[in-house]
């Protein structure tokens, strides 16, 4: 388990760094950097516990987690900055756009039409914007 | 893909039912049962919708379905009893209790230590009423 | 509109009082009781704004009131004593049984299944009480 | 019952259309064609499901359906352009700007100020719109 | 009681008037104002139960009333708007910025990462807010 | 600060066996003990990040971090076992009855009428229980 093998070396927080640059890319690494000015220690905390303890944790591989993750955000339907952070996070890791939109679509069961069209759209910005720096590039 | 490849000779109905025994199992006929007599209808539209419709989906296979439900009810954290089904029908679909554990930890993140907890009581509710059975065969 | 024509010469709490026993009836004295030895100026509250204020307005019939009632306490699915509470005060109001079905059924669209199907139990607890105490007379 | 009568000669996602053209008009068919390039299927079910089955029943007029819907997604308060797509929608069939202002005010009581405040400067941008379509004509 | 004394002479509109004042400052009055147009009465319920009623009440200090605010609004995360506002009556009542951050960073632990994040987003705002005016003074 | 002053030797799990017996007493422990079959791992994050890392941070003493919890849990209403742990611990870091019951009052303002009576029957068992626990004595 990759993830996992280097806990006894890494601190937790180097550990939380790496499993969220490889997670959330740049987009999480802006978060951390949002937070320098009003909290920085909750930055510290973020990668502490979310990155470097639960994510890092072997027993579920990480496609696994940002299918929870993603449906957790879009169920809950508050947090639309971090449920798009987490669609393009589920890209990183594996997860195809047609399962993103399975999930999404499946949330209306649970949470209701409104949350899986909230989530919907906001994939939909990903996508688009991902396909704009594609052939921007 | 065998959950879809009978969909034009099926109907939803059909197909629903099917996907709920496969999936819910018994707590499943129960809650269906248990709307007989306040609103039956309502027992045709979650076989039709939810399973006839969205779980015989292909494009996201049953584990992958049954990880989003369970991270979305135990965040959402007000629908308990539906919980319990979908950790019970999360094991019926190849989930293990160790990845089941694991998704309901990392909802400490997204939905707050409460969410998480009284997710892992309700699992420990469910894998001992599972061992009782066991036990008792 | 007979709700209204009194405010002039009625204090708000005696507004609430009379509006309280007309739409909750029993149920509704029963939970300002319930306050007297923990809260009892909250019971005051609870009488004179949601009561002598908000449904005491004319501009909405009660009916209407109680349907906006049990659709948001039900959606929210978090506060199960006041949702029985509620669909009793729409029997009260002039609610039929079957239209208190439809408004949780409706649900399920807005807040996910779970949600309608946890006011329908609630529902048939009400209903099940109602014919108990007509059954026992 | 208008609704309902052609049920046996319509096909749900017909039934949905017509009922979406009703109810929505065109913020509703607007939702449907943002759905085309991301999740076609979801806009089928959001005809069939919320449209063709729910709205279209017998037992609740329109009226009640979106006096429930409109108190709901107020309550709720994480979908606010679904919100104001009801508000519009309870205007269409027949509800008056005062009849929602007083729904929302209600909200105050079961989901908090808020909530409710949030809800009405929704109906507010909604009233406005109308009216700047209706000076423009 | 400063807060309290008054109560037998004032009305409970002219209380609320003046703890609105206290607590809010002009964000609190242009929320009033801003419900002259749409629902009038809204806004003397708001002046009069919150604040007339609630936040006059002795046996709890304002300070103390708004921790339970900021904690309660960023824990439900759906009310952008007012959260904004009680991070800046915070601090008009005496809370230091290091103490809202507090507030904010702890309600990772019971609403989630994403929760805290979105408090601590909305206060970044509130004092910047605050410095460009002073800087601009 | 007392809290804070052994960080340097302590490590995050005994700094929060330390925090979680003096804030949350007997109740705290019992949660830890109750995750020791199911997830023993998630006992040590418990321990370790809200209340090694999060309540025995300086900066806002556990008077107002329990004023912070109790209002949350109460406003966001689903997580009834840990609102009565934590209006214990209200009450254990000098939080008196009558405070707690201001601080849940003031949670119709934000969360509803339903949250606010759903706490203050939560404090009224909490209370009641204490009491006999005392008489008993």
């Amino acid at each position: 388990m990759t993830n996992h093998e280097t806990h006894t070396t890494e601190s937790r927080l180097q550990r939380g760094i790496r499993a969220l640059a490889q997670i959330d890319g740049e987009a999480g690494q802006k978060v951390v950097d949002s937070l320098a000015d009003i909290a920085p220690d909750f930055a510290t905390y973020l990668l502490e516990f979310p990155f470097g303890d639960i994510y890092s944790r072997p027993g579920l591989d990480l496609r696994a987690r940002e299918i929870a993750t993603i449906a957790a955000l879009a169920a809950m339907g508050n947090a639309a900055p971090q449920l798009k952070v987490h669609i393009e996070a589920g890209l990183n890791v594996g997860l195809e756009r047609g399962e993103i939109v399975e999930i999404l679509m499946q949330m209306a069961v649970y949470a209701g039409f409104p949350a899986a069209l909230n989530g919907l759209f906001a994939a939909r910005e990903v996508f688009n914007h991902r396909d704009g720096l594609a052939s921007a590039a």
